[in-house]
């Protein structure tokens, strides 16, 4: 029995005898009786055991430490207290004990110590309600894509082309590294190549748009990028979606369909974690959310943003210039204009990838960025450039070789046609709805340059 | 508008203009119509669109190739033929052209071709139904598992565990390969250690059930062995939810469960798929996959099962063995002697990994395995041993260091219990699900020694 079916038909359940298995969270013994917070995990709260000395074993639940495993049975009644119900004990059994020493004991730590514990910080409020959100927030995204009949493609891990050059990666092999005697020979590894794992999958699941016509990935990817900060991890998980008839437009549309689904689903699915996570981690933080999914997005132009940023009085560290990227002052400052969600569209050719589409002007690919206020840039997507000889010449622009990627351009020959995508990472996204500012803490076991635990 | 929808409520579009964006999958053009079957996507099966010289541009219309993607205004209506509805077409317009020598035209193809082909190869009917189920039997997992309160943790992929030696691993580096001289310096590797390419995400799942009750993992996993046979590949997907407070028996029975879910939820949700790959991958798919539906599940244990083998007439190639694993030919008897699915439980221990519950007997541990009619092992799982020294001293005897693994022996100190698990391939399910009998022609671009395409 699921401490959480309980809970969603209490009435059924009220004045009747309930059995549960669960941890101590906390626990105050008294003289003739007990108070025990108590969590199956199927819930983010959990529920009060108040026992007494007509306990058979009094004497000793009364010394069972935080961290034990009991099996509870006992009545659901409502509670005088600030909880709405209880459980007023008959039989509680102990089924796993726990010492002392046990670190996660129910006082504050600090994050990076829980970081440490990787394995154990689960069971902390703040990590159950971070990783139970991750959990929710994954299958409001599968939801989405299913109930708009996105076809869902594992695009592959191991790869032997590197995209669009979107960032170092790490090498995979079976070489024996120690008989390597200079310039290895690929021809011995176990692929017969140079192999790496992805950074994204996009080229691979491009194709599989080609005729499902609406497809997505979600999957793991990675970059060998040898930065210590906030946002970024060595192995993360990228929601890539690919529509074909589907222009720039259209693009934007399906992102801000998706983002506010996913954010409403998560809301609704998760009412005590995200309780929990406004009132410890970022105060307004529902608030902040119910605003993102009643808004309307805003779109503008790259020339539109920059001159915004140039008509402002703001003394940037970086002047906004026509032609070039933008920085996060300026995201910041553009979410904060327009005090909401903006797609900043049509960016300078040469800060993008090949693969886009090649505006009219000469000068800019219809690509688009989404900042969001407080979070910046949450997804990026483009409109892929469907016309072969186009990309080709543009490919050659960039000195990049066509080479091993002929089946890519191919698209563009045999019933290619206009299509779109956009990528989205999936620890961003949680950042933005937990308020956890390290990706560190919403990724399970992370794993960052030096790190690699558990 | 995607057909699909349109299909799912025609009598509201019946004998109105409908807009599709599509390809073409054949054509055959007479003197003063054609018929061209067309399919965005959405569906297995597409729609007939009937054309004549009405049309402004007839003649360019007939000459329209496989392959080319259309743009298609016309009236859905009843069709005359042996299809049901069919699109009376207004206006055809090009979108993108194919040419003559396209690969995927509408004739069989050998699927050692397609393989090659693979990034095209899902435009045949055959992989537009293979991934297809695929994809919706992924997004069934999810849902079974949302369903039942289990929360979905993603487990790393690269990893400095080996897990159980349960395979031969990949190993992942940022070294420069042509200048390690001798043994490599790990330290100075990205991750300051040697780091692979995870074979199994139980050991870091078991912590979270330890708090969530019920979890599972559902991501890549990796071997680096060099086998070519139709089950093996180097990258595919595992299921691998743990279960709190679970035994053996309760873990029988959710395996049971799920599978059902999930071939159920196939069979409602792909009739066509399914239909088209019984009538051409295996005959009699479809009530295959009923009757397992339908039947329950057989429990025996193993040494029950070697006498049964032991007791038959048949002349096996290997002669079953008290203590001894089983062999193909044993696990096909089996499941035919018993006319349905068979939980073999309580596996000698010596052949089975070091986490496993040991049973009282001292010989045997509380594993099982699932065997399927025409499918062998389908799935395997263990109650885990929660006895801390129960467990050291078995990795002992197994000659394994613990140092490295302190953190999954805590989790018995720390409020443990009893506990189990499984996993399931989740290839090797799309095989049983779709009669597809080679591991590369279930998984998008399949990775296999000496083979890392696109």
């Amino acid at each position: 029995m699921d401490l959480k079916d309980i809970l969603k038909n209490v009435d059924n359940y009220l004045d009747t005898e309930i059995e549960l298995n669960g941890w101590i969270r906390n626990h105050r013994p008294q003289k003739e009786f007990g108070f025990i917070a108590f969590n199956d995990g199927t819930t983010q709260n959990g529920i009060q055991i108040v026992y007494d000395n007509n306990l058979v074993n009094f004497e000793e639940v009364s010394h069972y430490l935080v961290g034990c495993s009991l099996n509870v049975k006992g009545l659901l009644v409502k509670s005088q207290g600030k909880e709405d119900y209880e459980i007023k004990a008959q039989k509680i059994t102990l089924l796993g004990a726990c010492p002392e020493d046990y670190p996660i004991q129910p006082k504050r730590h600090t994050r990076e110590f829980l970081r440490e514990q990787a394995y154990l910080r689960p069971r902390t409020n703040l990590f159950t309600a971070v990783f139970r959100v991750r959990s929710v927030a994954a299958y409001a995204i599968h939801k989405f894509f299913n109930e708009n009949n996105f076809v869902y493609v594992h695009t592959p891990i191991i790869t032997s082309s590197d995209c669009e050059g979107a960032g170092e990666m790490f090498q995979v092999t079976t070489l024996d590294l120690e008989r390597v005697n200079g310039k290895p020979d690929y021809s011995k590894d176990f692929f017969g190549k140079l192999a790496s794992l992805t950074v994204s999958g996009q080229l691979q699941v491009e194709p599989f748009a080609m005729n499902y016509k609406k497809v997505y990935t979600f999957g793991p990817t990675f970059r060998a990028e040898n930065s210590n900060t906030k946002t970024h991890a060595s192995e993360f998980w990228m929601i890539e979606p690919e529509m074909a008839f589907t222009d720039l437009n259209g693009d934007m549309e399906i992102m801000e369909k998706m983002l506010k689904y996913v954010i409403s689903y998560v809301l609704e699915n998760c009412t005590s974690e995200m309780q929990f996570l406004d009132s410890f981690v970022e105060k307004g933080l529902i608030s902040k959310l119910n605003k993102l999914v009643n808004s309307e997005f805003t779109r503008i132009t790259h020339e539109e943003c920059i001159k915004i940023l140039k008509e402002s009085n703001e003394k940037f560290e970086f002047t906004p210039e026509y032609g070039e990227d933008i920085a996060k002052e300026h995201e910041k400052y553009i979410t904060e204009y327009f005090d909401g969600p903006v797609f900043i569209y049509n960016w300078p050719k040469d800060i993008k990838a090949f693969y886009m589409k090649q505006n009219d002007d000469g000068k800019t690919v219809a690509a688009v960025d989404l900042e969001v206020p407080g979070a910046g840039e949450l997804m990026g997507g483009s409109q892929r450039e469907e016309n072969y000889e186009k990309l080709v010449s543009r490919m050659k622009e960039m000195n990049m070789e066509t080479e091993g990627l002929e089946w890519y351009l191919n698209l563009r020959k045999y019933g290619g046609c206009v299509h779109s995508g956009f990528g989205m990472g999936f620890e961003r996204l949680l950042i933005y709805i937990t308020g956890v500012d390290n990706i560190r803490d919403v990724i399970p076991y992370p794993r960052t340059p030096k790190n690699c635990e558990f």
